[in-house]
């Protein structure tokens, strides 16, 4: 059964990297395009949201904010296997970065959500992550007159309401692209910007087919695949993919490809955390997807590829928060 | 006994504060100064130090950090009762804000550190905080490229110690100095910096005697005191203040006098976060330090005069943290 899977994916593998080979000539010289900085951003929408992204105070305990789990100085992940929510609950998926996530077909590793402004209503009310409601956050924000101003200077309105909070704090997140990568200055023409061992990476990368799903302007994020092609991947995780979301038995263990860009910073890697080292996940990844035994050096090299996908990260002030008032409901750690 | 007590109290206070009316005439018009910008200040170490603050590696889970207790966006405290640590453990005692607090007589509530270098260290190896230790801060520290680079810089030396992980973070915390609060322009000469509200409150401030304690630069961090002076203080923390470091009687319920710059931010207010507003801190201190039982008027005045306490916040970009490499030992949120 396997040889078969195998021997199919094979035959897909070639059809599909011949297929690209001749729209590459067609529509695009590279498969992979370079990212441009952020564009027609509402900046007193995303500042609102920057501050939001950063205050724990949407989440019950008063601890857990957006950054906790997609922390800004580490690529926009928590660089731990499963993320930590109230009260210290172990999470069931690895945090995907929130770098360039604008680019990706939908949110969550199985898509459940078609866009940022949807994802980020999601951890808040998420018993196990941030674990308060909307209705609260929403109440909480209210009694903080630095909000209250800020919501009314960006929506011109003395309502706040959670869809506000969420399209500020999506805004926000549609600024986090991460341009003029060591790669996307060799697509635009630098051919000094990457060495010898990078560039073979590189061809290596798209000789074997990583490139049929690690494509495009974020270097996947646009399609969801099975996890595990030619065998199946073995793993503690209960996570089972965009069946979660569909209901149809064929998309079982079907996952958003991941974005490749930054990958240096986003470890631990899949949507379990399985592999610790990028050197581990180009192993795994020949192997379940592509039916490749990379050797050792061919990973150098892929690997020496991937770390050119790191960007110039966003960089601004860290925010301050708007003190909370003698009105503010305290926040419930220990409940 | 209690009636004693508060008789000698209001003795002293009274001598106390025509003590420092005649010491305000011979050596200074006021007895709060101004602060000023961090001077001195090493920026290659405290650069460093930023990142270390904001670092999560620093601890055993790999998810909290200086920041996650001292949180810069919100007047370096986490604005919780007592603080969370590993595994969501409850802290013993409210964390106190790192701000200004290279000018604290010592360091933690009781004093127990001498400096903010000695301070930085305990965190990070306490079993119910960071829960980690120093030897394995040092060895993850050698396995980040970034940070092995770094250190080379800074220190001059391939070897990364402890006490330079601590000196780097200290030199951090003392640029994290807010001058140019409204009380401060006051203070240089700008009459109209605050309202008469906001100076009938000062004047109430120092003529009931909360001066006496909150004086000096920090307006307080200069010396410990007894934490119910009047009458005991009802709490259910175990906290004893002074006599944990000195084994002394006489030191039981003494704590470090809190800063009260910044105080507006710095919620909820005393060593157990007893206080959750600046109205009930105001009236627990009367009724407790100063025997006064303030109106809701002479409350609202105090709190006035103490929200132009307010300073300039640090300002400074998110600090973008080098990455973990393949050699770095991953994190143990669950053990």
């Amino acid at each position: 059964m396997i040889n078969t899977n195998k021997y199919l994916a094979l035959i897909y593998r070639s059809a599909l990297i011949s297929l690209m080979s001749v729209c590459s000539v067609v529509y695009a010289k590279e498969p992979i395009q370079a990212i441009q900085a952020a564009k027609n951003i509402n900046i007193a929408k995303a500042e609102l949201g920057k501050k939001l992204y950063f205050d724990p105070r949407l989440s019950k305990s008063g601890f857990i904010s957006c950054n906790s789990c997609h922390n800004l100085s580490m690529g926009g992940t928590d660089n731990l296997k499963t993320s930590i929510g109230h009260k210290w609950q172990q999470g069931p998926i690895n945090a995907p970065t929130v770098l360039n996530s604008s680019y990706n077909i939908a949110q969550f590793w199985d898509g459940r959500a078609k866009d940022l402004n949807e994802q980020a209503g999601g951890p808040i009310a998420n018993p196990g992550e941030m674990a308060f409601t909307h209705t609260l956050v929403v109440e909480l924000l209210k009694t903080i007159p630095g909000y209250v101003k800020e919501f009314q200077q960006v929506y011109g309105s003395d309502k706040i309401h959670i869809e506000q909070v969420t399209q500020a704090i999506a805004e926000f997140e549609k600024t986090l692209v991460t341009p003029h990568s060591r790669f996307d200055k060799w697509l635009l023409g630098d051919k000094n910007a990457i060495n010898k061992q990078e560039l073979a990476g590189y061809h290596l990368f798209k000789k074997s087919g990583c490139v049929a799903c690690h494509n495009g302007v974020a270097v996947g994020g646009n399609s969801f695949q099975k996890m595990g092609v030619i065998a199946p991947y073995k793993t503690t995780s209960k996570a089972q993919g965009r069946v979660a979301v569909t209901g149809k038995e064929v998309d079982r263990m079907y996952f958003k490809v991941p974005t490749l860009r930054n990958i240096e910073m986003t470890y631990p890697y899949f949507h379990d955390g399985g592999a610790q080292t990028l050197e581990e996940a180009v192993d795994i990844m020949g192997k379940l997807q592509l039916g490749i035994h990379f050797n050792k050096e061919d990973k150098a090299k892929i690997v020496a590829f991937l770390k050119t996908l790191t960007g110039e990260q966003p960089h601004f002030a860290l925010p301050l928060l708007p003190p909370s008032s003698s009105h503010t409901p305290a926040p419930k750690p220990f409940e």
